[in-house]
């Protein structure tokens, strides 16, 4: 049933279920990146937030806000919030990373300068903070402050743990936590807390957002190594020349011999790579069943994200989140 | 009076009179600044924090939360919102000004990277705003995300209007309140708000800081110009070699006649600048009276500064405050 939905694009469907809404959300978002006195910070961000993007986020905040049968404003504000500190977080990282490349489009620190983007990336997280602040609970500011200095943190994590053998799947699942499930399970405990919804729903929905977001990252690191690059955007083996030990290479590095511990050693902690070193990577992925590996991990969660509703009332949009969840892993099933 | 109690200092009287209170913060600071999962964080801010620095910020917050007869545990918890705000600001414009010194050691962008700079202090700034949450005061955290955007707006606003010979006196009294006042007027305003005391005397205090925050900055702008290198750490003319449009330079532009603004075109908006510059800068800035000028603004809002707190019952710590607008002007007068 829901691999035929999830082909229909169930963040679509919520999108035009949600459009009055979601409309609210992007009226506000246009008036809050205006600056009266730097007429840089619209410019870099009308750049980031007009290429687009699935406005996965702020859709899961609306979505659980009706679900929870939530009828007051401010879960518009909410949703703003969180498109805010996530655009927020794809300024920084652009500088972190020196990407060159987002969204299709050159990154603002390309265009600009990273000046320009660490600034406005800061002015962003504070207009997200003046957003959630109008909501007027404390609750509300509690969750959001809490999931910023886990994004930060893992971000950071990251830092330190790229390159790193001793990286585990452990660490793996904090810099995962921190890069992508905080701020969906952030996104999504916020729509039933606004709503008032009873303790065991906030907690479904909070589990529902982070096993969404871990199985959606997880997702985005298989792909890289199996993808194909017409769909993802992305080449094959960008994760393993840029040297980073996302989940395929971590569950290979845990079953290498020592002839194959040397190439990891050589290829990604003193980063010597040659020519085939690739196709090597690639055959020892293969070798250890490290892709159907983590394949496997990224269907696990994404039922846990299914389960996790299984408390809550039938709804046109819990069958939508169920289908969601579904989709994200319709790529790799 | 105040000049001679200014020679003793009054934020190391402040300092001495709130010693109990200013422990808990250190302590506070020192226990949130900790991260479990990533000891990079914890490196890069002792760095900082470690320096040391006067601590301004943070016994502003704890002066006048005493001033207005606080006895809760809360300003403990501003003040160090306070300083982590500062400090996460701090690595980010080191970021921007490709800075190699901050506090006489070098930088944490230069002992580590840009990349820990810049999530470091988006995690102490996540880190701040779970220390406001936790007062409970929905008040309080409007004030500091309203100075959270306003010190942001600042930055990128300076970032625009630097090397801009059309960069005029309110815009750079705007880029100071994002630079400097902002933070300051937030400290001390959370510190009446926190006491619950009455609205008159909450004004009364924003504007201290927010006059005291001017001051202080035109001060630092003007002795980069006449300073004494041994006295301010600086060297003269640091300013004019990095092109920035500060109060003298903007003083001496707008009285500038065609050979000179030739030169302002040269030196500043273009950059190309030559053994003797500085020098002639100089000369046309003692030319227009453009100094003693700036001196005079400076020397208005430091008395502004004082003038705010008349109305405020007397108190050891109201006269410090005053003592301390005094100090802040004091190497100037």
């Amino acid at each position: 049933m829901s691999l035929d939905q999830a082909a229909h694009k169930p963040h679509e469907a919520l999108a035009a279920l949600l459009a009055d809404d979601m409309g609210r959300v992007n009226d506000l978002i246009a008036a809050r990146m205006a600056s009266e006195h730097a007429p840089r910070i619209p410019e870099v961000t009308a750049h980031l937030v007009g290429a687009g993007g699935k406005r996965l986020r702020p859709l899961l905040t609306l979505a659980t806000a009706q679900l929870c049968g939530y009828e007051g404003p401010y879960h518009v504000h909410l949703a703003a919030t969180v498109e805010f500190i996530h655009t927020a977080t794809l300024l920084h990282d652009d500088v972190v990373d020196e990407s060159a490349q987002r969204r299709g489009r050159p990154t603002a620190n390309l265009l600009w300068d990273n000046k320009s983007s660490v600034l406005v990336g800061d002015y962003l997280f504070s207009r997200a903070f003046q957003l959630m602040v109008e909501t007027g609970s404390l609750r509300v500011l509690d969750i959001l402050a809490n999931a910023s200095a886990t994004i930060a943190e893992g971000e950071v994590l990251q830092l330190t743990a790229a390159q790193d053998l001793a990286t585990d799947e452990s660490i793996y699942l904090q810099v995962v936590r921190g890069k992508t499930a905080a701020l969906f399970s952030a996104a999504t405990e916020v729509g039933g807390v606004i709503a008032r919804a009873d303790e065991a729903h906030v907690k479904a929905l909070f589990d529902y957002g982070d096993a969404l977001g871990i199985a959606f990252q997880i997702v985005d690191d298989l792909l890289d190594y199996q993808g194909d690059t017409a769909a993802t955007g992305k080449n094959v083996g960008d994760d393993f020349r840029e040297r980073k030990l996302t989940l395929p290479l971590i569950k290979a590095v845990a079953k290498a011999d020592t002839e194959e511990r040397a190439f990891w050693v050589r290829t990604i902690e003193k980063g010597k790579q040659e020519d085939g070193d690739l196709e090597t990577a690639l055959e020892l992925l293969n070798r250890h069943g490290a892709l159907e590996d983590t394949r496997q991990d990224a269907l696990k969660w994404a039922q846990d994200a299914k389960d996790a509703l299984a408390d809550l009332p039938d709804h046109e949009i819990k069958t939508l989140l169920i289908d969601l969840a579904d989709y994200v892993v319709a790529r790799i099933s």
